[in-house]
């Protein structure tokens, strides 16, 4: 298979279906894109779209993009209670199968040069595609939003697009555009109705509080299951993988006597993500990729390995 | 990706380099075949050849592979401390991806009647795809071995060919051609000197002495490396997955105060298998395969899925 670049636009239109369909139907025209999945949120008068392409298309397809919400969005006019500062709001671009984060860093500053010169919208890098350490986090960058950075772009040298302006667009602000690894949304439900323990249990494992690397948790109420939930976001599988978290948020509840009901996973997972998880929750020994017989078939496709290599 | 078929014909030539080479050759001749596997062994006289291919060019490659092995191979001077009826022994027909056993059974059926029909080699049928009940066992069709078939099929009507004969082919003997679900072979390593824990846990999992269904267990001393291991077939992951196993075996050896060390496939397995692993490991709820990216993108590319389909 051609390794793919997943890319998750966030637009800010998330009420007028026909503007949401036609940016879609932007990126669908691109030969090569696949959408994955797209969400409308009326309250949040927000979209997101995920799609799929090898390198070249995505990039095409994100221009298509942006320019259709630059032709239809017209953010003077919008309003909604999630903070935007683009009508293409925010652009991340993530590895998938053997694509690398360097290569998504890549496609985002190619992506964000096309942006200002073809389309006249300035530009802010954040996350792994930052020029500057203090646009690494998105909240960073879209502070003061499209009406406050407006103006403070064009007097505050701090507040300056990395890409164009330094005025944004009149109606489009600006695009925010960044590059990331795999985000896995997945909770774990507890057979408790005690909000504290799924509390604590968020607190001892993410990251901000000295856990788990690479982990946000979140202790919630299922009320109408009579169960709590830890409610997490794995920003990095790779360091911290699914059946680590697993084991740990098991073994703290069993401390309190309290077992995992289910877990469940919120849209996609990588393939990689889920052979790390039963290759580690199996210690299974010299794992790799291609002793999986569908993944061994398709690299022999590709070519990528002689027929014989693998030891056993 | 197409539905490919798994097929791991067993060759009464384990010495004999050029002979071997030759039929690997008379495989890989044919468009859309591609070798995953192969071994020879020396003692056993016997080499087996893992291929997969879709199911027209599978059907082919096998007829090539018998063609070459009744020319290159006579069993009447053919010896070996393995029982064998066949220069090609033994034919089965796995499914793998989308494919289904019935299809392999009918792939067996017509692959056997082009072997009597094009090369004059009768056919026996085993497993899924037997035609009568006291051949769906491999080792009950082949006692007797070429030399005691070779008698036996020509005025016992138990022991005639199921396509094809009386007679057996004068060199080349019989081929025995099945359809079976894909074998993981898979050993557990336990990390203690005492073979008797590991041979009572095998007998307390394996089928024969009434523990989990489509289960082979044997113990085994590992002396170099001071664990024991208790050795597996999973003749059906989907009836008895990977995670059952190792829940199974980790419970019973830490009765004994004894834990696992690690654990390590033998060959290859399918995506199914350790899908069904790290979902069954994870209590994971509403999993299905189109929830991971990759394989979202192989059915999109198939048009196998509407893209909106999955429910999150």
């Amino acid at each position: 298979m051609t390794s793919y670049i997943e890319c998750v636009p966030n637009f800010s239109e998330g009420r007028n279906a026909e503007t949401i369909d036609a940016i879609e139907a932007a990126i669908a025209s691109v030969k090569g894109t696949l959408i994955l999945h797209s969400t409308r949120d009326a309250d949040h008068n927000r979209s997101v779209i995920t799609f799929a392409a090898p390198r070249d298309a995505v990039i095409e397809a994100a221009l298509r993009a942006a320019a259709k919400a630059a032709e239809l969005i017209d953010l003077t006019a919008h309003a909604g209670v999630h903070p935007r500062l683009g009508a293409l709001d925010v652009l991340p671009f993530v590895p998938l199968g053997d694509a690398t984060l360097a290569a998504c860093i890549d496609i985002a500053h190619q992506a964000g040069e096309r942006i200002w010169n073809e389309l006249g919208i300035p530009v802010y890098f954040y996350e792994e595609a930052a020029l500057r350490t203090d646009r690494a986090k998105l909240e960073n960058v879209r502070r003061g939003q499209f009406e406050g950075l407006r103006d403070a772009a064009l007097v505050d040298e701090g507040k300056r697009p990395d890409v164009g302006g330094p005025a944004l667009h009149s109606t489009a602000g600006a695009v925010i555009v960044g590059a990331r690894r795999f985000l896995i949304a997945y909770n774990i439900n507890l057979r408790t109705t005690d909000l504290s323990l799924a509390k604590s249990i968020a607190r001892r494992i993410r990251t901000s509080s000295g856990g788990l690397p690479a982990l946000k948790a979140l202790g919630l109420p299922l009320a109408s299951r009579n169960l709590v939930q830890v409610s997490m976001n794995l920003t990095d599988f790779e360091e911290t993988p699914l059946h680590v978290v697993y084991e740990e948020v098991r073994r703290l509840a069993a401390q309190q006597g309290v077992e995992i009901e289910e877990s469940e996973l919120i849209g996609l997972m990588p393939r990689k993500a889920l052979e790390m998880t039963a290759a580690g929750f199996l210690k299974l020994k010299d794992f790799h990729t291609e002793r999986v017989v569908e993944n061994r078939i398709a690299m022999l496709l590709d070519e990528r390995i002689p027929p014989h290599r693998y030891p056993n």
